[in-house]
């Protein structure tokens, strides 16, 4: 029991996050062929360019009447110009054609009358307004112009995403490569769930946790299943993790020792090996980033919720460079804190908090705990607040931000 | 064209949803049991009762000497007391035991005290500061006590409501079923994405959209395919979509009288029909609400952004109440709106902006746009502002709140 938690010094998490990304130049992952249908939430590996104009045709922007702009001039309510409805392909001098949004302008016409600004007598319509050429008209071209970036890479595709590449006429598109990540746990004292518990014993979680919060990535778990304390077990299951995956993941057992067995094991497998052990962060502060056959493993401590905070901090910015997002953070808040929480003095904090929005105002409680492994503190809270190094905590009412990983509980439904 | 889109009388949203609701008496789906490993973004159908207490056993909360606290009343660094360690099962009077978190608390202690409050020196500790009873540890069920409800009914699980169950030793867990929701695209002028387009013809993106926002809210697409402009074709794939699915959502074509034939249809196949015809809103103010065979029936614009505004207003709080979720909202925002925008009085906005994170400060640019049907506008925002209908627009500099469906861009990395 001598070297505990006693590390020499301890490393903030932006410098650990440079020193981590500098040695490992990351590559965004290959590309892979997928349908538009099955593209929801997929990476773009490659700009999508357009290849057609869109509109591809100049077209309504409005229900009403296609017609040339000169025949109009002038019309009013008490002096409405009266032109006849034709049914032709072509719309000559005093004629008008009805046309929907989106339908093309006939030939001929160049401008379209809101219908609400007509009145129709038999085969004949009375103008009540004037309109200027070009007008409700949306012309070729308007929203997306052939050899347009119609969607950068790098972005997450969403519904409105797929929507406007099937209006390109584009069925399938290349999005980045789903990263593996292999996700071990370690710990004489964890048990896989489905089993018995004996004295002492607990249930295994991290791997569900870690997994789960790569699936909602967009990264694909590869499970390494626990390992015991032991550095020849570990190293065995790393070097599977290896040869299977793209990143390693690790969570450590909290029995005597065990947080030093996983680093020891990846300085076994390959060069560098331990980059940096112990940062400035509370919980989490035991978390280690490694990198073995130019891989990156993330050592993260055993307890589930500085496993959450580790993966949040560490996990997250890895994978988004791994699939090449430029950026992606959780969704923010700025709530109102209710009430003084103190964080230790020359660390990160990460405050979790549950909050609730009453009449279009935001307030964050802070989540009260004994000791960063209770579980239900990350069940009851839907985010959390970084609290900065140099601060001795958050004062109540001070307004913060929130990094929110569940939705926002609304009390009186206004929204 | 004597009926374009002259509704007699516009229904408000509010009176549209309540109406809607009031007469379709939607009962939570049934639930289906799935492997936690299986459960992520799924809805829990039932409370999560505990059957165990967390933690399941006294443990300690921190790193250091479990011991009996009253051999250290009095201790400081200058009169240290001095303990022995101990390896035994039990801890006797003057005796410590070394514990990692997480680690049960051995027979005879009643505290922990932390690594860094002692020194070790052989086969002994000095002790600087006291502790008292109970103090540093996680006492059984301080949790979660047996027959708490660990998760409530209607909740989305994340990875930390995975972890929470696995603690418990929960391996399966009672969801509700994904509902199945048909999806139909009706007009002459939309083709299938692959084929060639003839002139005057656009691809048609609205299946591909609501089949994905479907998705994201965990229900199950059914694809009823493209109908044609006619109420025989429309009523045929109706029928179908209420044979296999909880609901249909449909999309009209924007050619000469489309906007009325879904609603014909759909009076065609049951009572009560539609219910709401017309509502004050852009856009999306074509959109019709409708019952049959007691299964909701929601018709949107054909336009697709006016069919993602429609949906996100009328389908997605549908789905969340089949899911049983009290609640889902997306993310909001608090920004400052960069300009003027002008909106209808008398029908509720829903103005597209782009918000931007700058120096932990938020803004958003409205998307100009010239007609709703411009798809550009939903890929270049990533929120939306509603505009109450006795507002005739939002002043520049305004703090607005912003409803966020994809996540925000920051301009200077500061978070």
């Amino acid at each position: 029991m001598v070297r505990l938690r006693g590390f020499q010094k301890l490393t903030s998490i932006d410098e650990a996050l440079q020193r981590f990304f500098d040695q490992l130049r990351i590559e965004k992952l290959k590309a892979v062929t997928v349908s538009v249908r099955q593209a929801l939430n997929r990476v773009l590996s490659e700009d999508v360019i357009a290849e057609e104009n869109l509109p591809r045709f100049d077209r309504s922007a409005v229900d009403g009447y296609a017609l040339r702009a000169a025949d109009t001039f002038e019309a009013s309510q008490f002096k409405p110009k009266i032109l006849r409805i034709t049914s032709e392909d072509e719309v000559s001098k005093k004629q008008a054609k009805g046309v929907w949004t989106g339908n093309p302008i006939p030939k001929g016409a160049n401008s379209v009358i809101m219908l609400e600004n007509t009145k129709r007598i038999n085969e004949k319509i009375e103008v009540w307004v004037p309109v200027t050429p070009g007008e409700n008209i949306s012309k070729e071209g308007e929203d997306i112009s052939k050899g347009d970036v119609a969607i950068k890479a790098g972005t997450r595709l969403k519904p409105q995403h797929l929507g406007l590449m099937a209006a390109l006429g584009i069925t399938e598109v290349d999005v980045v490569d789903k990263p593996k990540i292999a996700v071990l746990a370690t710990g004489n004292e964890v048990v896989e769930i489905g089993n018995k518990l004996e004295e002492g014993q607990v249930f295994e979680v991290n791997r569900l946790i870690i997994s789960a919060l790569c699936q909602e990535l967009g990264a694909e778990p590869f499970d390494l299943g626990i390992a015991k304390d032991s550095v020849n077990e570990i190293v065995k299951r790393l070097k599977v993790g290896l040869e299977s995956a793209e990143a390693i993941i690790t969570t450590g057992g909290t029995s005597v020792g065990a947080s030093d067995l996983v680093p020891a094991a990846v300085n076994n497998i390959g060069e560098p090996g331990v980059i940096v052990h112990g940062i400035a962060m509370r919980p989490a502060m035991p978390t280690a980033l490694a990198i073995a056959d130019r891989k990156p493993i993330i050592i993260l401590s055993g307890n589930p919720v500085a496993a959450m905070i580790g993966f949040e901090v560490f996990a997250r910015p890895l994978i988004c460079r791994m699939l090449g997002l430029k950026q992606e953070f959780r969704p923010v808040i700025k709530a109102k804190i209710a009430r003084r929480v103190s964080t230790a003095l020359g660390r990160k904090s990460f405050v979790r908090v549950h909050v609730l929005q009453h009449d279009e105002e935001f307030f964050a409680e802070p989540i009260s705990t004994r000791g960063s492994s209770v579980i239900s503190t990350m069940t009851r809270a839907n985010g959390y607040v970084v609290v900065p190094e140099n601060r001795g905590g958050l004062e109540g009412g001070e307004l913060v931000t929130v990094h929110m990983f569940d939705s926002v509980e609304v009390v009186d439904g206004s929204v």
